[in-house]
């Protein structure tokens, strides 16, 4: 049986207990190493300090109450409209059930609102992230640039980019 | 007659005045734009507050004690020994001496001490740039990528890496 998409709702503030909600669902999702759960921490603790002058803005997927997946994007320095997708995550259990995809969509409008133009993403070309690359291919992302062994010897840096469409 | 290259001496620590001179070496050079150059100081007062922790390495270049040139680099997060090239500046003036080099290939070695594998600048493809574009060439770096109208339309952003040798 399909996976059951779950009630969400929606926020864009930022609260304290979002910094350790974001740790727990990255570190849930198995996917990124122990130092890359702690920046996604600490994106949200510098959000929480410096408002929005951090340059990271959040949306957040809640369902009764709970962080069940967020996005973390904010403008690129030097650019006209682009904006860097910093960090996307869906609770491991409700992966497939559609919340990322409505977080990214909403995600889109948000930076549309901004002025956005353009969003970029990086993305390691390591195994584990193959479904993460369907996921950002079937939402209409596409592979901009490869930089090879950026991570690491066979761990290549992907970036995809969207441009929004005008509306 | 050709520029004659100063008297040069290096230096590595990082004191109060330099994010006034990196900002005054920044604004001479006549190619980065306004916002451009107030960040090229942020980075040496973040350097200041933090440490090193702040990521950012910085190599100075001075003649008679007056700041000449500099460069700003640091390790990349979640890589294996990959470094960024995140500011190089010579004084208008003595563009062309040979200091940029001598910076650069000391910034190299420093990045090797480091345990540096790969060096990674990222540059404009605007005119301005052009004889940019030739320095890093004839110091051993080559375009790894290229993403069209990331900074503006017609503004493509050119990633060069240059491999550390073993010695």
């Amino acid at each position: 049986m399909p996976k059951q998409a779950p009630n969400v709702s929606f926020r864009d503030t930022v609260r304290c207990s979002d910094p350790e909600d974001i740790f727990r669902l990255a570190e849930s999702s198995g996917i990124f190493y122990p130092e890359e759960t702690a920046v996604a921490r600490e994106l949200a603790e510098e959000r929480l300090i410096r408002g929005t002058s951090s340059g990271y803005d959040f949306l957040f997927a809640e369902t009764n109450g709970a962080v069940i997946g967020y996005t973390c994007f904010g403008p690129i320095p030097f650019t006209q409209g682009r904006f860097d997708l910093y960090w996307i995550a869906v609770q491991k259990d409700l992966q497939g059930t559609g919340v990322g995809r409505h977080l990214l969509e909403l995600t889109e409008l948000r930076i549309q609102a901004m002025k956005g133009l353009r969003i970029y993403v990086d993305t390691s070309s390591r195994k584990p992230y193959a479904p993460t690359h369907r996921f950002y291919h079937s939402c209409g992302y596409h592979q901009e640039a490869v930089l090879m062994d950026f991570y690491a010897p066979g761990d290549d840096k992907i970036i995809y980019m969207k441009a929004l469409s005008c509306r």
